[in-house]
């Protein structure tokens, strides 16, 4: 099987990481922040060593402060469910993921919030001139993904969180497609908050994603429950990040989440070469192919790329790929707002997102199978 | 090391419920719901398999109506969240976890509701005068627990459900102790919503909880975002149980879940029978301690029991039994309803909770710490 669709999740993992499942799930097998007994108090140092290894991975000024969720859709919904408030103006990207959308659409539809979406060929643009345009006197928070889930296009912008924040907007970055890929800095890049899920290219098991806080700006908990400290309060204590964490962690992912993160700190950098030359080596095939249509051909991306061929529905396609072994992802992939801007809507394409363990050989395959559905 | 916080989480699993996680990781390990090639087919055939296996050991009319969540809260938390409206009243009884208790109180101080407790003195009476001494006309919710966290008290009791459906309101049963210790049956006991917890006695991994809906009544989904179909929306789609489980879900830890439910169904006999002569003997050699305080001694009840020893304070004994290698938890274990109830909030208890696999030799090392005490 031929598995190109590592931007839904990595399906494979480090033995790194199937290892420290089992260690965790055999050897520790407790919930941290429950038990004093040795092995409890095990727990919650495992715990707190991963926030510092996932806050360091993020260039945060005090690695400690990240909140676990079960994904990156839950740490979006805290946050902007937690931050926002009555009369508040947003912008996002037209690249953002439906776990973007979807959250801010629905305070909108309460009533709370107003939004506005940069258009594609306004990204471009210098960061003073996107300010001008978007920002309003109630802007509150820029929030935009840091690479687009259906064309691998960058959409993350040093330059322009470090001027909305300098005219006061909190920034909000949703590291979902990228994290693991690229290098980030939240401290040196002006990123206020930032979410991330495990299960992608951090290398780890579904279950766990984050929200690391490099501001101090407050935000309500979305749940209230039983938070292991305070059990005498009768709401969510306001301690960080305990308050925010109600019920029991997912340890065995996020001590996977510990493995996945070291993993891709020490490899890095050979892990990106080889991306990248798969990548190269994917878009001059491609770009061979007449009956081939590609979507953002010409950006900084990373290792995913949307295509259509003509006259074909992505589902066919996706079938037909099937067949033969292949697994790439048809359809909308739950971002409606990047088919809008791509003019994808009808069609929906078909994304094929690779990973480091692909091979020269598989892209090889991939291509037979286009060419022969043009002959 | 002899682990008796078997009501925090089940440290130890069947083999088959590891074996499980295995399989998912190593032989599948894709989302469900998201790629249309086959094993992402298999992937949602799993998920759906797991939806059924539990449904069928909750006793639902329709096994498939069921949301996973990370765990019990945040099935709660969605399901109170959701479900009441303005100016709602919700009855609760004084044994509700904090996962219960502080959603409850949240609505409360947000004026969106009211709550009345059910007193320990008063949860004995006959159906007919709990129901007069606490419903009012603006009553729509029943939420109970299935047992005490914190005695081990069986709290659940048919007879009031079938009545207060009856009356026309709805019940809500918190099933995360007591779950896979006890059969339940939510159409034949007048349950109509039910939240669970894997990690616990259904022998899953931590990550997975849910929301079983036997009743057709509408609410809220907590959290917006990719839903995997009708990608389309701006906001979630209507659709059970897509609409409600929007991010990536765990599978592993959900196919975990199918295997420990599986695991309990064809064990349960003779799992309740090795606790239930444990949890005798534990109770015939507690009774000989002189300086122990036994709570909630004459009570129906799961395998879980609150002691402490006289003039002592509950940590201090967690970390002498720590010492001679016994695990349990002493402190308010997040349910200070319960404390408040019994008397103990100033003190906290320890709590012993054994697991089918505990042994009469792993008692009598506990007996021989506490009468040490003693001495």
């Amino acid at each position: 099987m031929i598995y190109f669709d590592n931007a839904a999740t990595t399906k494979y993992k480090p033995e790194e990481v199937y290892d420290a499942v089992n260690f965790y799930l055999r050897e520790v097998g407790v919930s941290p922040g429950r038990g004093s007994y040795s092995v409890g108090i095990e727990a919650s140092r495992m715990l707190y060593k991963t926030r510092c290894t996932v806050g360091k991975y993020f260039g945060m000024s005090r690695p400690d402060k990240v909140v676990f969720t079960k994904n990156s859709t839950e740490a979006m919904n805290l946050f902007f469910n937690g931050f926002l408030k009555q009369g508040d103006h947003v912008i996002i990207s037209c690249y953002e993921h439906n776990a973007v959308l979807r959250p801010i659409q629905h305070l909108k539809d309460l009533g709370i919030i107003d939004y506005s979406v940069i258009q594609r060929v306004d990204l471009t643009l210098p960061a003073e001139e996107i300010f001008e345009k978007y920002a309003r006197s109630n802007t509150r928070l820029l929030a935009m993904t840091l690479a687009s889930n259906l064309t691998g296009r960058i959409v993350f912008r040093e330059d322009l969180y470090r001027l909305f924040k300098e005219k006061g907007i909190v920034t909000f970055l949703d590291s979902s497609q990228g994290a693991g890929k690229m290098a980030l800095s939240m401290k040196d890049q002006a990123i206020d908050f930032l979410a991330f899920t495990g299960h992608k290219d951090l290398l780890a098991l579904p279950g766990v994603g984050g929200l690391c806080c490099e501001s101090k700006e407050h935000f309500e908990s979305l749940i209230q429950g039983g938070t292991g400290i305070h059990g005498e309060n009768y709401t969510n204590p306001d301690v960080f990040p305990e308050g925010y964490e109600a019920g029991t962690l997912n340890m065995p992912a996020i001590w996977s989440l510990h493995a996945g993160v070291e993993y891709v700190l020490f490899h890095r950098e050979e892990l990106q070469n080889q991306e990248h030359v798969l990548m190269r080596y994917l878009m001059e095939q491609l770009d061979e192919l007449d009956n081939v249509i590609l979507y953002d051909r010409d950006v900084d991306r990373v290792s995913t790329y949307s295509i259509n061929i003509k006259d074909m529905a992505s589902d066919k396609l996706v079938a037909l790929l099937d067949k033969n072994g292949i697994c790439v992802r048809g359809g909308i992939h739950c971002a409606i707002l990047a088919h809008e801007a791509i003019g994808t809507v009808s069609t929906g394409t078909v994304r094929i997102s690779l990973g480091h363990r692909n091979t020269k050989e598989e892209i090889d395959e991939l291509i037979k199978v286009l060419r022969e559905v043009g002959d």
